[in-house]
């Protein structure tokens, strides 16, 4: 596919933004007041890598009419104007003695009032990107208004994606399905994780990827134990599989998913579990349509995994949202019970320890259409690709 | 140089704890409650990418004797076992009515208690990785336990690095200066911005960056008007200056510094710009030593800008400390007044507007050593590189 443009029409900020002031009218909630990176650029279309640098706190206020307000360092101001906001106030930062915090209530003591209450991301899945002793101060000074949480508002809001939203992330999952086709030619028996993966994240930016913010790997005989922590200087062997786990990311849009390889040869074991999760993946998308649940997409794939006699694994779930974050809200759990909607894109991730130890995971990044899902990532080999 | 061993012996870990917890005595902080990537990973060596992912949190606590205990998500078990941390305690995440605060609480519980205070880092440049609705929680269930700030306090501990963090970050620094250097025979007039960052990236990772989560660019003719915005589309011509900075990683730690070109020829104001901040950036080498403070340096690199008739800028400061984070404590301000320590990694970051709407910035990483200061990137050219 071509490369989708870069940012987004000024439409998508209003939609956004009309779409958040509906659900704060039905929480009664007069504004919110947004800290994080994905917070920020959800409103605004701000996309900086600055954010590596956790000095400064940044504040984002959604009123319950017009536009957003941003309140930020001078540092980011010539940026936030290239962006849609109007309304754009700032202080030198860093100010340990009061970084931001009289700009922002001076600002918030501005908005209009119906409801009385301000909304801050508080709950699940979220954290306030500032200190919590000026979250604590902005509570006491807030006279009047009382700090609610939005947190589930918001990772509602965002989980429903826009066609604009999709096209970025259907592009990264392309590329970055492309580059793992690719990685038999370039990877080998002899070479270490650290090594392939260093090749694979040029690949990628050959491809057209951004930047990889995640890209690990595990390895061992037969299977691996453990997905988040590599690469490692493991050197590849006869009869090891690798796993790669790639987040990469086009204008500021995520993919996250994985696969397997054999190096040398397979054993009967490792494709037999390799067999098992991926008809476990295509359960959970025959599963995944709108009205189904997390829950029950889960249940499709843990079924399969079951039967063959998978043990239980150390994951905690398998599968979740995806967007401007690696991960994002819902969870696919035995408990999660999140209804799918049309514009949700979430991983497949099924999972089983076949012995003690020894993993096997799959994933692929799916869309949930009108009428049932749509695979984002070009699927993984049916049967375990073998590096010889 | 070559490259270093990765990791750090056991002692190191162990001489942070202990340094940790003679300030801890000091503080009458009976346990520090730590949640962010870099506090965590400072006490445990606890290396991975898997933060991107924002949905779980982790703990991990430090008691006034003894070694830290990790209170995580069961996912990361297997790469928690490899460190030196013995106690590691885990629940099956994401887990929303419950994300780890009860197992958390009865590990706090199990503490001795001697001042009747738990830390958390509150106050500047720190933020809670952790829902604002569970700290609230945790500190309502604290029974008998307040609730203190130790902001400072590893901010502090954190600013000093060992000898074995000075090598990685000497080491990062050496690499991405090599590239730098490099630069003007894969750049040329004609190429994007977003096309030479990405022939950078590749090159750093050929030299042996890990990854390179930071790298920006900005370019115009004459000078540019922002630093921490791009890379943009935008096609390099002459008589345009291009900074880059890039913030790349070895082994967990950074480099942090920047770079500016001219393409096809460079004119006087921007060669007398670049001479300026080039002059600047010395003085504050000359300045930074033991015994000085942040202010010093400041004032020293301040007084050659303002004497070449500078405006002030919107960066807010003029450099910053380094090491797992980007951008670490100090700041180098008007009035911060940050003593300088033999052990303290620090950029010094001059930047001036010479004309409204362009900009010069410099910057290199240096080492505050016994006798003075040290530079860890090999200085920039002594005047603007040309690339033709």
């Amino acid at each position: 596919m071509s490369k989708p443009p870069r940012g987004f029409e000024q439409s998508e900020f209003e939609s956004r933004t009309e779409r958040a002031q509906q659900l704060m009218r039905t929480d009664e909630i007069d504004a919110m007041l947004l800290t994080t990176e994905a917070q920020v650029r959800y409103f605004s279309g701000f996309l900086t890598q600055f954010w590596q640098s956790p000095t400064r706190p940044w504040f984002l206020l959604v009123p319950l009419m017009g536009k957003p307000i941003a309140v930020i360092p001078s540092i980011g101001v010539a940026g936030m104007q290239q962006s849609w906001i109007d309304d754009i106030r700032s202080w030198s930062s860093p100010q340990p003695q009061d970084d931001g915090i009289s700009l922002l209530l001076s600002t918030i003591a501005e908005l209009p009032r119906r409801f009385g209450r301000l909304g801050m991301t508080l709950g699940n899945e979220s954290y306030l990107r500032m200190p919590a002793r000026d979250y604590r101060n902005l509570e006491t000074e807030l006279t009047g208004l009382e700090l609610v949480d939005c947190a589930e508002l918001m990772l509602k809001l965002c989980s429903k994606k826009s066609a604009a939203e999709v096209e970025k992330i259907r592009y990264v999952c392309e590329l970055a399905s492309d580059s793992f086709n690719a990685l038999p030619g370039f990877a080998g028996i002899g070479q270490s994780e650290r090594e392939i993966l260093c090749s694979m994240r040029k690949d990628l930016l050959d491809r057209g990827a951004d930047h990889t913010p995640y890209i690990v790997s595990a390895s061992g005989q037969d299977g691996y134990g453990d997905i988040i922590m590599g690469p490692t200087d493991r050197i590849l062997e006869d009869g090891d599989v690798l796993i790669i786990d790639t987040g990469s990311v086009y204008d500021g849009y995520f993919c996250d998913f994985d696969r397997n390889y054999a190096f040398g040869h397979a054993s009967d074991k490792t494709c037999k579990a390799y067999e098992t999760v991926f008809r476990s993946t295509d359960a959970g998308f025959a599963a995944a349509r709108p009205g189904a649940t997390t829950t029950d997409v889960w249940q499709a794939m843990w079924s399969i995994l079951e039967a063959a006699g998978a043990r239980d694994n150390d994951v905690g779930r398998m599968g979740h949202g995806l967007g401007s974050q690696l991960t994002e809200w819902p969870s696919l759990t035995a408990n999660d019970h999140t209804t799918l909607e049309a514009g949700m894109v979430i991983t497949l991730e099924p999972g089983m320890e076949f012995e003690p130890g020894k993993l096997m995971v799959h994933e692929e990044n799916i869309l949930i259409t009108e009428s049932g899902a749509e695979m984002l990532t070009k699927r993984a080999p049916v049967e375990m690709p073998v590096i010889t």
